[in-house]
């Protein structure tokens, strides 16, 4: 056996108390696995006195991360800090700058530095792994950058936000409003401190950023991810949505099309028989998709002390055995900027709106549909009190251009009351 | 970078001609990936002139495997031969000899000669690599050997075998009995030249030892499995599983128990709402359980070029990369042998009987269940003609040896006609 892995530990939040139980329960299995000990040296956080249900004794303590960082008794440093600024930036900038490799699971650090991060690791011969920013226990990570290698990805889609699919589907199977779905949420602990980081599609567009870069070999690009959070949708487009066979999901999905890399994070219709659709409550998902393996479908834990610690000594694991790879699968100096103007990927559609109860008011809609050149591919008129009929209409593949085109017109035919909604359905 | 990494490719069917396909149509994605070239010395076959859709320029030709495998402008045997015995034992042993890397797609070589070959290969400091044997393109093994390897594994388990399934998922849609759905799917290319090999277990048996030597650091124990095709799954059952909510899968399921290692391939039942219940047609699904991780779901094709090529390429990227890890992720000389007597977890129980038409008939039986110790969760007793009624019984959890025992009681029962069936019942 080799000399023993030695861990520094930054954070002891519930995944820092998560890898230390791993680590404390489980030594001989690992060092089996990993041909050598894997051990800690320190560990550092901002309490010292604080019950974490782990026992400390035998760690050395830091009060400061980035001196943790520096210790030479120290091989690789574990950031759980959190934050894309701060103490956890810090920390990594001075982990790879002493010379030591970095795991982490901070998917904000990634998704704004991850570049520059990357090309200062690989510069220094160092390592930055991060399987536990994405998607929580899913070997996601893994499974992209090494699994499917000698595939040309296609696509890549998640539910990576298991606080926002609980909401989502709380909503449909209780019937709660969105703000009774999110205070319920709230109450459980589920919600990050900014809850605009979970119900914005922040937290979750960090994670696509991350997987685009290694899909596609372009720059991390979190900017580029066209975002739109839950709180626009509505119970009834919940229900109608399902009456049409559809379930309505925050979807990530990146594509790389002639134009450039589209990145989208939204709400999206997808159909309720589909893997992505059955998939309730706090899971989260993964489809990736290759031009030789075809589908693949990945589903677990997406948060949590365990899963997310599983991830977390996975790339520990990998370290201690011997893995290097470039942060993003190939050499970070490497990884062009591709951002698509727009993203413009044909998708159909499902269309809601509120008819006033005139004749020819459906025909009236449906011209202006046609001379934008969408086609309807299935409509619903529902009964309804107050002289409006809701309307539901599901298109064939049309662009959002055309949409913006119709939905201008539809003030002119004095038939649509309020605004119309439109949510895409992805081709799943 | 460094020099290029030079495979010899034995076997040219469809996987062969997949991978060639691939190697050919990226070189550079596969060597920004590598971080190095990736290209093929020469190739072996059966046929030297056959049309394989890829063209052969450029690559030596060796007729005889084993000669490829020694070649010394080899680095890395592809094995796609297959056979547990001949040419293709004969090209990996020569390859190991010869100092060279194994990728293999083979799960009955390594399923049977697995333990020897790890020995040896970890002896001479080589590897063989396996992911394209289990489960295709689902990188299930990689995903079990590093991404869960911070996880002590409590339970795999598998529907690996795309033909069985499709012949379930058939009789169920379209009321096929099972000699109707084996001709189709046989119609359709679908099966083995020896269609035992599908439809009896024992591929996807070879695929659960290979699992479990890695989930449990045991050795390769493939005489361990209990092993039971679906040849004697009747469309009533599917039916009638299908009313009490249950799909009926051929699922491997392997876990470490007090008493060793219990391995078993059968026709189980499954909630009808859950992922493995949903998987329809020819997809394989394989779920890990890991006590930090908790579930993870992977899905995906199990067989075809595309898939199977896309898990040689994986094997052959991580190799480039200098990835080298113990063929079951630990030292081979440290797996134990820990074959269970008998597969004993209790588990419920699907069971159906024929019930004469005569008062107290049902009573009788329940009568002997319990006193077998075996308790009734949900009956139902259908009218039925012929003097016989059909009823069917989910149990309480209960072990086989309480079943045994009830059933060699049921006959003096006097009520019971012909042979009831039992199948179990995997709470997933």
């Amino acid at each position: 056996m080799t000399s023993p892995l030695r861990l520094g530990i930054a954070g002891l939040g519930t995944v820092g108390a998560g890898v230390l139980r791993i680590l404390q329960e489980h030594p001989e299995m690992l060092a089996a696995r990993a041909g050598r000990e894997i051990t800690v040296t320190a560990v550092s956080a901002r309490s010292r006195g604080k019950d974490r249900g782990v026992a400390l004794d035998g760690y050395a303590w830091e009060d400061d991360a980035v001196a943790l960082a520096r210790r030479d008794d120290v091989d690789v440093l574990v950031e759980l800090i959190g934050g894309d600024e701060g103490p956890a930036k810090d920390a990594v900038e001075a982990a790879l700058a002493a010379g030591k490799d970095v795991v982490t699971a901070n998917k904000a650090l990634l998704a704004i530095h991850g570049q520059a991060l990357a090309e200062t690791a690989e510069a220094a011969g160092r390592v930055i792994r991060f399987e536990a920013a994405v998607a929580g226990g899913i070997p996601v990570v893994k499974a992209l950058t090494e699994g499917l290698a000698g595939n040309e990805i296609a696509r890549v889609m998640g539910v990576m936000n298991g606080t926002c699919n609980y909401i989502l589907t709380r909503m449909e199977e209780a019937g709660l409003t969105y703000d009774e779905a999110f205070a319920e949420a709230d109450g459980l602990g589920f919600l990050e401190a900014d809850p605009t980081l979970d119900v914005g599609g922040i937290d979750a567009g960090h994670k696509l950023a991350l997987l685009s870069a290694i899909a596609f070999g372009t720059k991390v690009d979190f900017e580029g991810v066209e975002l739109e959070g839950i709180g626009a949708v509505t119970i009834e487009d919940i229900r109608q949505a399902a009456d049409m066979g559809y379930r309505i999901k925050l979807l990530g999905v990146a594509q790389l099309t002639g134009r450039g890399l589209e990145q989208r994070m939204s709400p999206c219709l997808v159909p309720a028989t589909s893997p992505l659709g059955q998939l309730q409550g706090g899971t989260n998902m993964v489809v990736l998709e290759g031009d030789a393996v075809g589908q693949i479908v990945l589903r677990g834990a997406g948060a949590g002390a365990g899963p997310t610690a599983s991830a977390v000594m996975a790339d520990v694991l990998d370290l201690a055995r011997g893995l290097r790879l470039p942060v993003f699968g190939q050499p970070a100096a490497g990884l062009v900027a591709a951002r698509a103007a727009r993203a413009a990927i044909p998708a159909p559609y499902y269309l809601r709106l509120a008819l006033t109860d005139k004749p020819g008011a459906l025909a009236r809609v449906a011209g202006v549909l046609g001379e934008a050149g969408i086609s309807i591919h299935r409509m619903r008129q529902y009964e309804h009190g107050g002289g409006t009929a809701p309307v539901l209409i599901v298109t064939h593949r049309t662009t959002r251009g055309a949409l913006e085109e119709a939905f201008a017109a539809l003030p002119g035919t004095r038939v649509v009351q309020g605004e119309p909604v439109a949510i895409r359905i992805e081709e799943v």
